[in-house]
């Protein structure tokens, strides 16, 4: 298949390194960036361009990149990857099972690109927004046959090595049920040599030259981006942290996880996941900015690890018709939604009529309770009936849960914007890797999930400064 | 954004040129091959790459290209486009609005890459599953503010000098009512220098050498693949003859369209979109075994137009799991199935069962009526009441219409694979277009539907042999 046309590429790649460069002094991807969105696909990453596009005239810096590929994401096991395996096939370039980190379906341990790029003398940063010893980042630096061992899988992380972890908590760091319970990770953290920090406060006190560093939450994940309030961790910070703990003369390598995309996208939240889409981006832009500093030295992956949701860009109440910048009138997440609502739903009478809670609706979705026909968030009577039926199905029994109405609303919300959902797991749409920079024409053809650590760990292996 | 990549990639083919094949004689793409799957994007290609895989542990020629990028869809006047818009796209490279054909928003008319070839001495060839009138083969040679206008685009049809036409029939060949009526578009196309044909018998009548050909069903397109009998016209029969009607010494350009891949995601029908995808890929292939024997000569690029239904790889119901592979129980199209049931729905008896009509659902798409809980294809007691609904609703007054059984049973049957759709219109997922051969690294990063045109135009500007 490759015949000619492969030929010809690596014709090209030999007659670069041979002459443009000059033998001596080929170019070195001193600085290695792999982002990576949590359920963020195609239809994902082409949502938040076009909201971009159409509210802020300018669209996303990831899919700005030259070189783009779609990228395969089954698993050893399913057609449909979890984020346990495609982490493993994404940071070790090897086929496991679901459920599996940093181990191949028979239990051997894989080395992932961030211990290769540690060897190679590079500093190494894994960033996320989610809890540190979730799946993805876990694949990084930990090895085990399941991803729920939490416990044991921060034991890997603060035995890595690796000199700066931020993002939420280190899940179950004190579960003293586990067999190989051995003390707080927190505490033992501390033994390994990292000075241990929880608050947004802290940022100022962490620079260079402190040595090994965790910046995370105490317990639980970072804030939804469209949640977040000051005095909260968030994304686009710690990535510029990052930077600055880590850059040094032998280079380093950064993994950055918008761990939260997938969340939202299984409870099929579109307004959610846009915030946490661009949110990433705006990382992504950190980066792009020190690319640009260091413009012959760094490297840019930008990748997925799976489609969450059956995301599609219509629906069948919409037609051809598209009005994604609709999405701008959430002013929360599903989740914040919620724990509203409960609290209104506790609050009313016996016999309060669901107009009661028609303002919330309004507030948080812009959603709009009125007979003109010419505002296009007008609720109509069809949707008018089915959140009136969920509002009554709130209550059963003597439990009020404010479930049926939220979801009902989300739904309602999101095919207003010209969007649809499939399911709340995930699916086998092959997501897309654009980069950007020193080495980034490595990525080319359609390639799989495996190929990521393939391509990158050549280049990982060498070292950032010729030992000559 | 595309400052140093962009430059690699420019330094490597300016090296490449002046050097690796020597300035004197540059790769000529004298044979070009364009194929379009209408309503085909990422999720068809890759449902029928998985399906193949599992079935005949092989998987699509089209997916197996070396290059591959992403393709933006949105036409001039909506993110989500029409054929007519994607074709003008793809031919002219230009954007227009939905609707309107090879001419752009304002009326202007605009050369195709069809043309093009045509004027650098190449022989062109348009095939299709549809009529050859239908807005994306269209686009290669009418010009119309409306898409809808077929006599007009007929008459555009024969007057273009295109040397070869086949697939479905010219559309509205003896439209009476249209204004510009100048007679029976068979005919007058005889008067312009076609020979016509209408028969799978005359494919050895047709022989190189004998002039510009026309073969075309009389009326109505192509068969779906799934339903195709001995004596039908097929695209990959009609690519073999193409190829050997357009060969010659100037070269040729050829566009292929898997027409009606999109008909059947319109109608949400996975197992017939299936078959059409394949279909097409097995034209694909003889294009493929011809460039083989002209490796230094032939391009290939594959696309889709936009994506149609909302596809996605995954279902609510089905979870993480997927089967694919249940898809070939399918033994017909939706449409042969809904005119087979409305068969026996009039026969029955007043006082007919539902379970009179099972065998056809069995025989059709492998349901099974059974209590062997083992059987995957088992039909359980939720969905067996929703069919026993939908039959109810067939009878409505004194109608019977087969429609509410046929979309439930092809709605269940899709989920049994693990499959969902989210809409009878298009989407705004972008498509896929990968390359194969000569000229076919240009294919780079993500690209506009409109950088297919332009990519190609200069290469089809090049006369396949020198002047000199």
């Amino acid at each position: 298949m490759r015949g000619f046309s492969g030929c010809f590429q690596w014709i090209l790649l030999a007659v670069l390194t041979s002459s443009a460069w000059g033998s001596e002094n080929p170019p070195v991807a001193k600085y290695v960036f792999l982002f990576i969105g949590d359920g963020m696909s195609v239809p994902q990453r082409m949502m938040a361009e076009e909201f971009q596009q159409e509210v802020h005239k300018k669209g996303l810096v990831m899919n700005s990149f030259p070189y783009q590929v779609l990228t395969k994401t089954p698993s050893a096991n399913s057609f449909i990857t979890d984020s346990a395996a495609s982490g493993t096939a994404i940071a070790c370039g090897e086929k496991t099972n679901n459920g599996r980190i940093g181990t191949d379906p028979t239990g051997k341990r894989l080395e992932s690109i961030a211990r290769t790029a540690h060897k190679s003398g590079r500093r190494v940063g894994i960033l996320t927004s989610v809890t540190l010893n979730h799946a993805t980042p876990a694949s990084f630096y930990g090895y085990n046959d399941s991803r729920g061992n939490y416990y044991s899988l921060g034991l890997d992380l603060i035995h890595s090595g690796f000199e700066f972890f931020a993002g939420g908590a280190i899940d179950r760091y004190n579960d003293e049920k586990d067999g190989k319970f051995q003390g707080n990770i927190y505490e033992l953290a501390q033994k390994e040599g990292y000075q241990v920090f929880h608050e947004k406060s802290d940022l100022s006190k962490i620079e260079p030259g402190m040595g090994k560093v965790i910046l995370c939450r105490k317990d639980g994940a970072l804030p939804y981006a469209i949640d977040a309030e000051e005095g909260d961790l968030e994304l686009v910070e710690l990535t510029r942290k990052g930077i600055e703990m880590l850059d040094n003369p032998q280079g380093f390598f950064m993994m950055v996880e918008g761990g939260k995309i997938d969340w939202m996208c299984h409870a099929n939240d579109a307004g959610t996941v846009l915030r946490e889409t661009i949110h990433l981006d705006e990382a992504i832009q950190v980066a792009y900015e020190f690319a640009q500093k260091h413009p012959d030295e760094t490297l840019i992956v930008v990748t997925g690890d799976h489609e969450t949701g059956g995301l599609t860009l219509g629906f069948a109440g919409t037609g051809y018709q598209s009005y994604i910048h609709r999405l701008q009138f959430q002013k929360c997440s599903q989740d914040v939604f919620r724990s509203r609502l409960q609290k209104e739903l506790e609050k009313l009478p016996k016999d309060a009529k669901w107009e009661a809670i028609q303002p919330l609706l309004t507030e948080s979705f812009g959603l709009a309770f009125t007979e003109d026909r010419e505002n296009p968030m007008r609720v109509r009577s069809a949707e008018r009936k089915m959140l009136e039926e969920a509002f009554q199905n709130s209550f059963q029994e003597k439990k009020i849960s404010a479930s049926p109405l939220t979801t009902t609303t989300v739904r309602l919300f999101n095919n207003k914007a010209g969007l649809a959902w499939t399911t709340n797991a995930h699916t086998a749409l092959p997501v897309n890797t654009t980069a950007y920079g020193v080495g980034a024409e490595v990525f080319s053809g359609m390639i799989d999930n495996t190929d990521i650590a393939k391509k990158l760990r050549p280049i990982l292996q060498q070292p950032a400064v010729s030992s000559k």
